[in-house]
């Protein structure tokens, strides 16, 4: 088995962003569609669009780095995607079920807010400024979308749950 | 199946939470062995005897609500730490194997991040401010643990991953 480097590091966290981005890609349609509020639903596909645009600068920086992005299996994502599927199938009031899939894409945002911020940071020690740079925008919306799914969350989704508590 | 209430739901998140620490305090001992860094080491060992008042914190919820903990598998965190078992497995430097365990633990804390924002919002929401203040407490706790990973990160541990790239 080889010495890992930092630089190996790197590139697996790179591997692990892409294949997670991509269970994100098949997921959010579904996600999106299982979603009553409009604004809900509205905010997923959004989200579904940025997933894309953040693939595509992943694969620049594979590009750059002469490296490919297959060979991963982000088992994080795969474990956060597979309760979100439990949530898809359970019988519930459509705001409790808002509620739940704000909850799923709350744990997504945050596995990929945790990873992109690790990504950033070793790029940055390892002199790619340049990487870095484009690692922390998709970090930055990465955080506007878990705050945008928080203010959903508070302002329409939560209070009509508790209603039917 | 019955229908899901929000209660349910909140009942549910701790249920994936109590698990998920307990996951958590299984897996922290040997990745505590596994740090190089005498700063690093402490961190984890200070952070798995918080992460055992966590779990306390949970129980007297369970309590309160007249509810068991047990019944759940969180599989978020079993996929994030299967992943942390990929990192111990590697023959690395050991500074680079440090930025490694701070990357997996960052996952980790991130995961519950949004599993304890999640609950203690809907713990308001069904009005038991207490429960929610109590799982706020939580929260802020596992912030600080992820400011302090990156602290470490920042300070000690990257610098010399960097030269090992």
């Amino acid at each position: 088995m080889p010495m890992t480097s930092l630089k190996d590091l790197y590139v697996d966290e790179l591997k692990d962003l892409y294949n997670a981005e991509r269970q994100i890609v098949a997921a959010l349609p579904k996600i999106a569609r299982a979603a009553t509020s409009a604004e809900l639903r509205g905010a997923f596909q959004e989200h579904l669009e940025q997933t894309k645009e953040h693939i595509q600068r992943l694969d620049q920086l594979f590009r750059k780095l002469g490296e490919k992005p297959a060979g991963k299996e982000c088992m994080g994502m795969k474990g956060i995607l597979k309760e979100g599927e439990e949530v898809l199938a359970e019988r519930t009031e459509p705001a409790v079920k808002d509620a739940a899939l704000i909850a799923s894409a709350q744990k997504v945002e945050h596995y990929e807010m945790a990873t992109y911020g690790t990504a950033r940071t070793h790029a940055a020690t390892l002199g790619d400024q340049e990487a870095a740079d484009t690692l922390q925008l998709t970090l930055d919306e990465e955080k506007e979308a878990d705050a945008k799914l928080i203010s959903i969350a508070e302002g329409t989704s939560n209070p009509e749950a508790a209603e039917n508590a």
